[in-house]
This record gives C-alpha cells, structure tokens and sequence, in this order.
C-alpha cells in the first residue's frame, strides 16, 4: 500500500510512541520557553488537546500570544516533527472526561474535577517533519491551512 | 559530593547524550518553527554554538527575529531542558574549526570551507529542566541573564 496523504493521520504516524512533546509559548516579557506534554493524537479537525494545570507560566504566555510550536524528537528512529499552532484555553468538561487518561492523576489528583485543570487546545496551522534523505525539514502536505 | 551550583556546568550534566536538540525560532510571519540541531555542550562564557546551511529558513527567520529557544527531551531518562537564548549569525573560520566534527561531514561535505556554512552563536538568557519531585519546569540557579 502506498502511505497514506491524510495529513492527520501521516501526523499522527509520525508522533506515535514519541510519549512527550515541547511546547514552545511565548511569554509576556516575549521569551520562549518550553516544557514537555504528554503526547495526544491529534484529532479530525487537526486539533491537538493537553491538559494542564491553570496556574502555570504556560498557560500566563497563552494569554498574552497564542503562538506556540510542538516539538518531537526521536533521536533512535531519527524522527523530529514541529507543530506550528495557536493555543486557546478551554473549559470544557465533557471533553476533559474524553481525553482523560490514568497517568494524568499523577498531576490532577481530584481527576477532571480538578478546579486548576484547563485544556489547551491547539489549532494546526503547519506541520513539518525531519526528512533524512533530503537533510532537512519538509512540510507534510496538506497540513498549511489556507489562510 | 554535592551537586555542582554552576550553571553551565549543570546544563551540560542535564543535555548530556541528548543527541539532538529542537531549535524553535520565529519566521518573518510570526509563526513558530522547530528543527533538529545536533547537540554541542555550552561554553564558559554561557554560549551555544551550532553549525547551519546559510540558505535555510531558520537562519531567514533569525534575521529578522533572533528569539530562540533549545528544547531538549530524553523520555527514558524523564530528562526535559529548556534554553532560552538570542541567536547570533556569525562565520568565523577560527571556531568552525574548533567545533568541527566528522558527523557534520553529512550536511557539509566541503567541510569549513563549504560556503554555504554559518555558526549560530545561541547566548544562553535562561534555562529550565523538569523537576520531576516538583512536577514542574524549575529555573536552573544562576542561569537568569541580569538585564
């Protein structure tokens, strides 16, 4: 069979087993900083959801800039994806209680009740990935959205 | 014996064997790019020195932004450390010799005379590794530039 040319599914091919991702936020005073989030899949609509705690200095550079880039690296399988995006931050009960996880209780003991629980969700504006034979990073088709 | 407190002496422990880092950098339209960088350790003088392609859409985005930030990640190792950094374009023959190893040989097979090779010179402001006891990114002591 011949790869797939879904854009969602070659992206979510490409992050599998990758089990974190760095995100990269703009913070108010307009450095960038990162910090690892547990893999998610990313979903139909080219979204990819995180949960995270409220008061955190992620979710402070959010509110100031919704830019932020994911990074995945695997360096044995020479792999390393970039997420281009813009991050909203979201309460949404429903959604948590789809996406939750039993590693997740590690950082939000009372679970989706958690009240400093928010979801990032990060909308795909551009996806690139490490391409060996050409020595650099190509867009994967399909990922850009038409602006 | 105690942890060493010197910061750039810690950064190295901390990044040790990481292969490969993720370079985020801001393109001349705000959005925010990562690629792969092998890793070089830091110097004395709280310097990050990479090796690049001169026709490359980093070093067009370090032009006009030069914002950067190095992630680092080793998910067996729960190693995770952020670099936030101004990047500098520099080509000087002197410390490309210096820094130059076989590996590079791959991307550059002029060696340092390949015309098409330039330095990223990263000047550390700030670092961050995950605390896992914490369950949070901690600054690194001493690793704050005084502004």
């Amino acid at each position: 069979m011949a790869p797939t040319q879904d854009p969602v599914v070659r992206i979510n091919e490409l992050i599998k087993g990758i089990e974190f991702a760095m995100l990269t936020t703009i913070r108010p005073d307009g450095s960038l900083h990162s910090c690892p989030m547990a893999t998610q899949p990313v979903d139909r609509d080219g979204v990819v959801w995180f949960f995270s705690g409220n008061n955190t200095e992620k979710v402070e550079a959010i509110k100031t800039d919704s830019r932020v880039n994911l990074a995945y690296s695997d360096a044995g399988g020479q792999r390393y994806v970039s997420i281009t995006g813009h991050a909203e931050l979201v309460r949404d009960h429903v959604k948590a209680k789809e996406l939750w996880q039993p590693l997740y209780q590690t950082w939000f003991p009372k679970g989706i009740e958690d009240p400093n629980l928010i979801l990032l969700k990060i909308h795909i504006q551009d996806a690139e990935y490490w391409d060996g034979t050409a020595g650099r990073m190509t867009r994967l088709p399909g990922s850009a959205k038409q602006t």
